[in-house]
């Protein structure tokens, strides 16, 4: 076997540490087809699937313990940086000593929704901390993928990365999905369009019967699901409150109704069983 | 009636901004007995509570609109800032046009768990969003008041008066609570100290009986619920969730039990309709 080896970088010149850097930037990650992920679990969930990952970022006093971790063949693809330039390199507040580029994964729309399971769609959800979290909630719910319309929070933006913590490569997400794709695809793959608002239709979540092929719309906290998005949709739930209160954080209801699926589900395996 | 009159400030070295500006630290915000709050939404809220408001803080250009919201007693308390003041100010990114400070509210341990309803305990939850959203939850279902460890993000942190979104100073909140108020508290009142874990006792959340008076506990992401408090839980829930994910966002689970809990009571309340 050929020994292969390991990188030094010394310079915040160096032209990994500003591809590093640019990754931050949408338009960048577009161009390269890649995205920046950090810190230590996020870099071992990705490990299974080292073949993703174009460049290791790891600080030079941290290399012995992940040299057991990485395997061989991918040793040239790893940078070793010194204290300083960890500080350039992160996305974050500090540098946790490993960082990864790694390549967008592409998955497709008529994939994803051929499998008639359930589904999440983001209409216009920019903050990134909750579209993270509704990544994350997401797969503790065993959906089957998460769709974004274009004007949502991108996922691969540092900030949702860092709150989805992790499986981003193995669970489908899809970008840019727009409202005509969603119709065509609920026509295609016979699925119901569930819009989560108030309104005068809307039923009482957990008095709802989910049943699967179907897509979840959540909607930006700030003006809720758009016009267009509003008129695809099948059936609407909602989840009562106080009369005290407005509304819950998008990630927090998104999270009440996907728990709720999941419970209708176990319930009907359950009553299922022989 | 004697004219009220606002004040112009021109200085960044006016005592009231380098007030507004040190509420953003803990220790000033414990020293003064206020916080700084700030933001269209947020401001209208306290308006009812005006009495409250120490300082309200509003650049001059808005003034007129606000000049019908704010009754004019108030206004010996209104000061009126430049453009430039915003940013000086504000402890967001931008200055939303108007801000306030404001005084602490103070809630009494004994009374709140006295009433014997339901009640949230943040055990070193330490990440200020999730804080706030939780507030924030805790409020939309009509739970009796929160209650925070020492060691929790302070509830009175810009960040976290964010995200709560309203409804501070009317909801109860405390904090600095330990392990042995909380156990003196539990004892006193007869309530039931339910801790949301993964252990061979937690019981499924939806298949729990919720009964008053109840305090539920929801620990740290990264450390869950610490041992002190472990060590006084009379029960334990469990939010099922898929064999591939190792955990949810902590304010997402602490939404899916607290939306359960409100469940089983407005079922309760329907079925012991007459």
């Amino acid at each position: 076997m050929v020994k292969q080896d390991t990188q030094k970088i010394t310079s915040r010149e160096n032209q990994l540490i500003k591809l590093a850097v640019r990754l931050r930037e949408k338009k960048y990650r577009e161009r390269e087809k890649a995205f920046w992920l950090e810190g230590e679990r996020a870099v071992r969930e990705i490990l299974p699937l080292v073949e993703c990952v174009r460049h290791f970022f790891i600080l030079e006093e941290h290399w012995p313990r992940w040299q057991s971790l990485i395997p061989p063949q991918a040793w040239s693809r790893v940078a070793l940086l010194p204290e300083k330039l960890g500080s350039v390199v992160t996305a974050a507040e500090t540098f946790a000593g490993v960082g990864a580029i790694v390549s967008l994964p592409e998955w497709n729309l008529d994939a994803v929704c051929a499998q008639k399971g359930t589904l999440l769609y983001l209409d216009h959800v920019a903050d990134p901390g909750n579209v993270g979290t509704m990544i994350r909630t997401a797969q503790a719910f065993d959906l089957d993928g998460l769709l974004l319309s274009p004007g949502s929070a991108d996922p691969f933006n540092p900030k949702v990365v860092r709150s989805a913590m992790g499986m981003l490569l193995s669970f489908p997400i899809i970008t840019g999905v727009a409202a005509e794709d969603l119709k065509r695809m609920a026509a295609r793959y016979d699925a119901c369009i569930v819009g989560t608002t108030l309104n005068e239709k809307s039923e009482i979540h957990y008095q709802y019967c989910y049943t699967e092929p179907q897509i979840l719309v959540i909607g930006s906290e700030a003006f809720g699901i758009t016009k267009e998005i509003d008129e695809i949709c099948h059936k609407y739930v909602k989840i009562p409150i106080s009369f005290k209160a407005e509304s819950l954080n998008a990630a927090v209801a998104c999270g009440i109704i996907v728990a709720e699926i999941y419970r209708q589900q176990d319930i009907r395996h359950r009553t299922q069983q022989p």
